[in-house]
């Protein structure tokens, strides 16, 4: 997707650790404007699939999440990362690793929001090992709704997460695979 | 503002310790179309004032965030509540207590994304006793930038936070306001 491409090849940040800093457009900083035609072009891709809910999940992930939700004129849901007193306390819960944070955290989707009558879309900023994503996928599973696919800004195509997603047979579809790293600067398939 | 008063009304339940849980419409499921309803309202608040950014806090701010940031068509910028790999190290860093969450916590706004050009309007979902819109106000001053209001949600109005904002003359805007918890219900001012 070329506007998101050129953002990444322009604004991002390559730091020690395969870590690509995009917070002057996509997760600290947000440009609206971005986000819509990354959900015009998503919208192209899953138009066929009445889709009844966005899942996301906390915190980089929400802003992406609800102009999708917009564009596809449903409702968004977020996943919580970390459970507090208004945590539903009918929740599903999943134990997800975080590739960047390199911590173990369990996600909270509440049983009130997700139903088996749902066709959901998976939406977030990076796919790397893809921890979140198939901590995503358990949930939905678990509430017996149908996963219609998965919308990721930025792909690591170097790590697995895509690779094995497809290999499952998700629909998936990353609006940027970045191919390596290379001298601090990011190559794009 | 009566579409959010309403869905408090039907769909927010009051837990013990003076939690106001609106999980299925504004802070775990969203509501997109009463994001924008709420950001149409809050526009004819502060249409007049310039605003340049629009300055959240993650997670549950983030959603209203990115709608406002839309219909001012200015972009959002988030306050991180974690350091992680990518936090950057150039970064505004204040300290917040959360009311629900019982915590301390640091949050980060990078000095890369507000500077002294920008005139900064703060949204967030709940304000309590203003621990974190204190924190938000501390940077936009830190980074000597303009703050041109704050934008409520919901203003637990038994609390301090919007009678010390207001105190302080600070241009508050809470869409709607709880006088107290009765009974298990809520009863709006």
């Amino acid at each position: 997707m070329i506007e998101l491409e050129n953002r990444i090849l322009t604004e991002g940040k390559v730091l020690e650790g395969n870590i690509l800093k995009v917070n002057t457009f996509l997760n600290h900083q947000v440009d609206i404007k971005l986000l819509e035609a990354m959900a015009e072009d998503s919208f192209e891709y899953f138009k066929e699939d009445e889709i009844t809910k966005i899942l996301s999940i906390e915190a980089s992930g929400i802003a992406i999440g609800t102009i999708f939700a917009q564009k596809f004129d449903v409702p968004l849901v977020f996943a919580k990362t970390r459970k507090s007193r208004n945590t539903d306390p009918d929740s599903y819960e999943v134990e997800v690793k975080s590739f960047t944070k390199k911590t173990v955290n369990n996600i909270y989707v509440s049983r009130k929001v997700i139903d088996s009558n749902d066709k959901i879309l998976i939406v977030d900023d990076f796919l790397a090992e893809g921890n979140a994503v198939y901590g995503l996928l358990d949930i939905i599973e678990q509430a017996g709704a149908e996963i219609v696919g998965i919308n990721i800004a930025i792909e690591k195509g170097f790590q697995n997460g895509g690779k094995n997603l497809r290999a499952d047979g998700y629909k998936l579809y990353s609006q940027a695979i970045i191919e390596k790293f290379e001298d601090g600067e990011v190559v794009l398939k």
